[in-house]
Parts: structure tokens; C-alpha cells; sequence
């Protein structure tokens, strides 16, 4: 198989590329070859060489312990549990949380046979147990899987003497009510604050 | 800038994905380091080393003159032109054409500044003279761009001695004709055919 080939082959497993974008990005990769396929070569190589998981709380970065666990002007006593990285990079952009993460690599799933062993729950606990944790924020997704993990580690963490708390359901900003599902809206109504 | 953020930002860059889907895709490959990462980078600083354009026609492979130009089995009397290299490519997975090929790199443009210097046009004019053509099909794109360019190069053709011919214009294979522009429509009922 010819470089090319191979090279879209690879592109094509990116996901939103499928194989007619991925001949197409090849194609734009190699007509574009100073300006973007050799600094892109050489960015792969020194990521597959210096980015690898954080050892304590799961961020992937160049350092290990990562930026976050390590920056000295963040708050230790507050945990925000996360399911994946790309859901600790969201929560960063906001700039609104300024503690630490645990990042517990995809969620409790019966059906896809995923125990609690085979997330970083084990990490967790020891945290909260050996560090100055006053407060874990379980920030899973709000689908059934995310909320199912999110009570799985309450419950653990019930004689841990921390405070559990979760993020707030309700109207998305810019959120029209008649686009909303039943769920959102009933959470939101229940939820309800005094101006 | 970290790795991971340069990554980022060049992925960004490909036809297809935005700054979102790049951050999506930075994360997949840094979590498929051994499957993915390191495969890619290795592929690209191959592709950077060993593809080049074929001064012959133009499309882009690891050879000069390319696999199509070298291929004793090929017609040399006839030579498809087309804007890109990825219409070539496209024309190819077709297996319908077994002649040459010859890469125009663009079209004719008043408005871009592009003029017949700026693409392969003499080099074509040059094969034509030169050799064994007896046809040339113009396959540009049917937009006012590409039909303004094949037929400037059909008036060059006209005092070669070749036949100069285009694709033709009609309903896709699978179209509904509700679903069909006025003007596919007109050419189609235009060049209508004997059953």
C-alpha cells in the first residue's frame, strides 16, 4: 500500500472524518506540504513522545503530575469528577472552577460490562481519604450511564466525611423553552430560584 | 504553546474540521498513542519525503513521473483534463478511463488574478503537440469557473488537430428529477437519447 493510501486510511479513523473527507484532508495535506504536513509530522512525533496520562488525577499533558494537579494556586480541597478529559478541558475553558480534577475514564456500564475496577473510582476514594478534600463535585454527563456512576461514588463516598454535591440541572443559556425536553424543563421548574 | 495545543491548532487546519472537532480528534489520537499517534506521524514524514507532483500531468504520487504517466497499458491518445487532483482521483475510482490525465491545478479566474500562466496550460498545449493525442476530453467542473476555462483551452486546442471533447451534462445516476436543478433538467431533456 502507498504512502498515500496508508495516510488516508489513518485519517479516515479521526473521528468526524470518514473515508471521503480523509482523501480529501490527505489531498490538502500533501498540496500544503512546508506549511502544514511537515509541522504536522513532527507535532505527532513529539506528542507521542512527551503527552501521557497524569498519574494522579487521569489529565492527559507533557508533565506528570500534569498542569492542573500541580499548579500551586489552585483550591486542594475541592474534587471535580469528571468521565473523560475532553469533559475536564470543557469545564477549564469556562474558567469557573479553579480545584482540582479526577478523571475516571468513561462511566459504570453493565451492559458494556464496565465495572467499577475498571474506571479510576480506586484513585478517587484514596484521594478523598489521604488528601484535604472538603468537597467532590461529580460533574458526570446527565445521561442514565453518567448519573448511575455519579450515585455509585456518593454512596462511597458517604462515610468519607466530604460534602457531595452535583452539578445544577435547568435552561441551558440561550435556551428557548419550546425546544426543551420535558426532563430539562421539569428539572428547571422544580429547581426554581426567586429573582 | 504545549504539544497537545499546537496539535490542535494544526488539525484545525484540515478541509472538514473546526477548532472543536480538532480538539476531539487531538484527544483521540493522544489516547490511541501506540495504534494511531505513532502510525500517523510515522506516515506523514514518509508522505512529506516521498510525494511530490508528477511533472508530467501533475497529480501527486510517490513517483515522477506518476503511476498513471509510467503505466504501459495506458491510451496515450487520449488525455482527460481536470482542475484537481482529487477530480483525477475521482475519474480513477470510476475505472471507466484508461487514458492520460492532465492536472490544470485551478481554474481561470478574473476575480482571483488567476490567468492561464498561473495553471498547466502550456505544459498541456505542449503534450498535445508533441505526441500521439488524438483526443482531449475536458472534464472541468460544470461551474461558470470551469466551463470559462475548458473553453479557453478548446479555442488553444482548435489549430491542433485534435478532437476536443466535454462530459456530459444529464440526471444522476439515482437522481429524482423533483429534486433537480432547471438547468441539469434542460440539458438533460436537450441531449436526450433513443431508448
Amino acid at each position: 500500500m502507498s504512502d498515500l493510501e496508508r495516510l488516508i486510511q489513518l485519517l479516515a479513523k479521526l473521528p468526524g472524518l470518514g473515508p471521503r473527507s480523509a482523501r480529501r484532508a490527505a489531498l490538502h495535506l500533501v498540496k500544503r506540504r512546508d506549511s502544514l504536513l511537515v509541522p504536522l509530522a513532527k507535532v505527532l512525533t513529539d506528542a507521542a513522545d512527551s503527552i501521557r496520562p497524569c498519574s494522579v488525577c487521569g489529565n492527559l499533558d507533557t508533565r506528570d503530575p500534569c498542569g492542573v494537579c500541580t499548579d500551586p494556586k489552585r483550591d486542594d480541597s475541592v474534587i471535580c469528577v469528571v468521565e473523560e478529559v475532553a469533559d475536564m478541558w470543557a469545564l477549564e475553558r469556562t474558567a469557573a472552577f479553579r480545584g482540582r480534577y479526577h478523571v475516571l475514564g468513561g462511566t459504570l456500564s453493565a451492559l458494556d460490562g464496565v465495572g467499577p475496577e475498571d474506571l479510576s473510582i480506586p484513585g478517587l476514594i484514596a484521594r478523598v481519604r489521604g488528601g484535604p478534600v472538603k468537597e467532590v463535585i461529580l460533574a458526570t454527563n446527565a445521561t442514565v450511564d453518567g448519573q448511575t456512576t455519579a450515585h455509585y461514588i456518593a454512596d462511597l463516598l458517604a462515610d468519607c466525611g466530604v460534602q457531595v454535591s452535583g452539578l445544577a440541572h435547568g435552561v441551558p443559556m440561550g435556551g428557548e423553552l419550546d425546544y426543551l425536553d420535558e426532563g430539562t424543563l421539569s428539572a428547571a421548574l422544580k429547581a426554581r430560584r426567586p429573582v
